[in-house]
């Protein structure tokens, strides 16, 4: 052992066998990014830095505030700033100036003045006519596990994955704050025009907060998995709002709390 | 199994053997708080119910609005609103009222209109006299979850605990949002005139990111544990502000991110 503590870059670590040791520090990334329409900051969130016009994109479609990508005329980003030109005469709708004074995404509540107001009002998932066998949910964690890079090597970065109807991995999201994982997928499929998303399944890799099935139901997804609990409210909204909600999806077991007709269980 | 899916207060659980049952749907409660001062709205976040008085208080500290038991003549909670009266003649040290629009305690991070504003600057910590030892340490998972309630049954609510100097558990508050779980914490320690929490430490059931770090920089607390990783931001504001930074804390497993000098390994 060093007598002078840690090094720059440097990080101490006890292993199993109890012997002690000095590793590099690899750290998952957290730095603030600032999301701007024109001149106007509507929000400033802790995400981990990458696909920044994505996270701004996923943001602001399941804030309401951007329908279609010709919605957007730009989106830069530079020095942890995402600003975005919208088209042409476009007003945001940003409800009120009241309800928007500033958005974290890493919340989803900021800003809203009430309580009242933060429910954002998507219509409910239509159809339960898309169906998927429990075999295919429970090959989610394992694909999308495939797909990341930092988790195993951290342990903190959270992932969202957004599947196809047959559990095809389309697109795969990481980000230190579990709302920017999910913007970042949604933001990927609004460049894409893929927008809702009808026959298609979300996988996060933590809890099922309230939010996150309120952004899932703002890009039409109806089968939302998580490898963890989900919330009471979560649970709540996914029943209203025609949502089958997975929980605690560790292979082989698995806890189904809403709209179980969308799964094929045996 | 019933045809007709899922009934109130019930979900589907596939058990490890494969067999599927009902079961009660014992979920982490999460619903909104509102914050007021006087009949301004400062912050709303998600939380779970239970000491709002405390959330609401550990808020206003952590965020330099409130410093001693003094400043708050009393805070009143009900249906889901906080409000919160000052004593008389203080004007809530808003910074300016572009910086606040709207905070929720579950990002710390909003109405921050810019990246710059977000830095709250409590002073560093200054003594590294005081000292624990690593066995300590290791013991503070085992004494949190003793305290824990929800934790075990849902796995969806975090837990955060104020330890004295040799390991006491002294406040362990939950919720599901882990900043929410400290500025409960930290609240009640505002309520008991116990800040600054000069010979304590922290222990965070979840990841470490840079706003629990600066909570706990603004409650005083000089040595941060936590369960799993910490945030690259994290690991810095920790060494920037002489704040001793405990990863992964999993018995007889640990790393040490900054300021060693406060731990007795031997």
């Amino acid at each position: 052992m060093k007598e002078d503590g840690i090094g720059p870059g440097e990080i101490i670590r006890r292993k199993q066998d109890g012997t002690l040791e000095y590793q590099h520090d690899e750290l998952t990334v957290e730095e603030p990014l600032e999301i701007r329409i024109g001149d106007q900051t509507v929000a400033t969130t802790m995400r981990t830095p990458g696909q920044d016009d994505e996270l701004a994109a996923g943001f602001l479609f399941s804030e309401a505030i951007i329908a279609v990508s010709s919605d957007v005329v730009s989106i830069s980003a530079a020095d942890n700033v995402a600003t975005v030109q919208l088209r042409d005469g476009m007003k945001p709708k940003l409800n009120s100036a009241q309800r928007f004074g500033t958005i974290s995404s890493s919340c989803g509540l900021c800003g809203k003045q009430s309580i009242d107001a933060f429910q954002l009002r998507f219509p409910p998932i239509k159809s339960a006519a898309f169906r998927v066998h429990i075999a295919t949910l429970l090959g989610l964690p394992e694909k999308m596990s495939a797909k990341q890079s930092d988790f195993a090597r951290t342990g903190g970065i959270h992932a969202a994955g957004i599947f196809s109807y047959n559990g095809e991995p389309l697109i795969v999201r990481e980000d230190i704050g579990r709302h920017n994982a999910l913007d970042k997928a949604i933001g990927r499929a609004f460049f894409d025009s893929e927008l809702p998303l009808e026959e298609h399944i979300l996988l996060v890799s933590g809890r099922a907060s309230f939010e996150i099935v309120q952004k899932a139901l703002a890009a039409g997804i109806a089968i939302i998995a998580s490898v963890s609990a989900p919330s009471s409210l979560a649970m709540q909204f996914a029943r209203e709002n025609n949502q089958t909600l997975v929980g605690f999806l560790r292979p082989p077991s698995f806890n189904i709390y809403s709209h179980v007709e969308r799964v094929v269980l045996e």
